[in-house]
């Protein structure tokens, strides 16, 4: 089954949007998805920038708004714009990325986007987010063990692996690994990247 | 019949696929097409960016001409990626805006876009602008017209509607004028931005 690659991060608006649909996507395109929780943090402060794009850059954040507004109108999805953007996500994606290949990841990860923006709350209270892991089927002790050597380090290696694969934006798609790795931006791109995935991965 | 404002910048990239797909799409959605040709260069400037962000950030740009390639080969189109970018495209954008509602002024727009994305020639050069002037069924000194005053204010006039609906970005589609303007950002959102225009507009 053709794999793709969804990275994601638990601040971006847009990440929730692609994140809520996905896996019906992914099931009518018959391709396998990985759930990659990654910071856009990192990436932006490397280039100099000190806040989101969307903050940054009063235009482009009254366009994302609104636009979160139609897209989840079109999908059907819950939406509520959240008071504090981004929200630090390093706790959340912790977690996500040193359990990225656990069956309950995805539930989880559903479940702290919802925090975000359609619950307006935060998603750095490891007590919440010890609930999400265990409401999707965790262990326990994730939440706590995500936040300490070894398994923190997890999360610095997939930043590592997303700039190797050229990543600028979230969400991204990608299929396949350095040096040969096509890179999808934005939830627009998701239909294309299982069809390239589809296509070219067997 | 509903109609949807096109905003394109003759130096960029996917306004030229947005431009060769735009008139099937709209024949197929039945809204109408009015091209607006813009600058982008002044709106980047006025938020103190020196260049395209594709050039100011490698990993956007790398992405963006691998994903020219694989825009081209999905909607069969021609493409070259060019020795120069962005060309300067103010002479070609004086035309589009000073005639902006002419019959001719499509046909136009796309030969000034295959000069610059499959030809990799210059769109600045008087001479070659009037040619496809004429050759898109145009007077035979449009080109110099639009030039000088009065006709040259009009690009002036089309950006400061640019801005003011909004805008950051090409290509971009508008309905409506403000403050209800409903702004849609990229070539993936073009089908958007014709449904939206045939749900509110009549």
């Amino acid at each position: 089954m053709a794999v793709v690659d969804f990275w994601f991060d638990f601040a971006s608006s847009y990440s929730y949007i692609a994140a809520m649909r996905i896996e019906d996507e992914a099931e009518r395109a018959g391709v396998r998805v990985r759930w990659r929780a990654f910071l856009l943090g990192p990436i932006f402060a490397a280039k100099g920038l000190v806040d989101s794009p969307f903050n940054l850059d009063p235009a482009k954040g009254a366009y994302m708004w609104r636009d979160l507004e139609r897209l989840s109108e079109k999908h059907a999805l819950a939406w509520r714009k959240p008071s504090v953007f981004p929200r630090s996500s390093v706790a959340a994606a912790r977690i996500g990325a040193a359990f990225a290949d656990e069956p309950w990841l995805p539930a989880f990860a559903r479940a702290v986007f919802r925090l975000n923006f359609v619950e307006d709350a935060a998603i750095d209270a490891l007590d919440g987010l010890q609930d999400a892991v265990v409401a999707a089927g965790g262990p326990a002790d994730a939440a706590a063990r995500a936040q300490q050597d070894p398994l923190k380090t997890a999360l610095r290696a997939a930043n590592d692996e997303a700039v190797a694969r050229g990543l600028f934006g979230a969400p991204s798609f990608t299929v396949g690994a350095p040096p040969g790795t096509e890179l999808f931006w934005g939830g627009d791109r998701m239909a294309d990247a299982f069809a390239w995935a589809s296509r070219h991965e067997r």
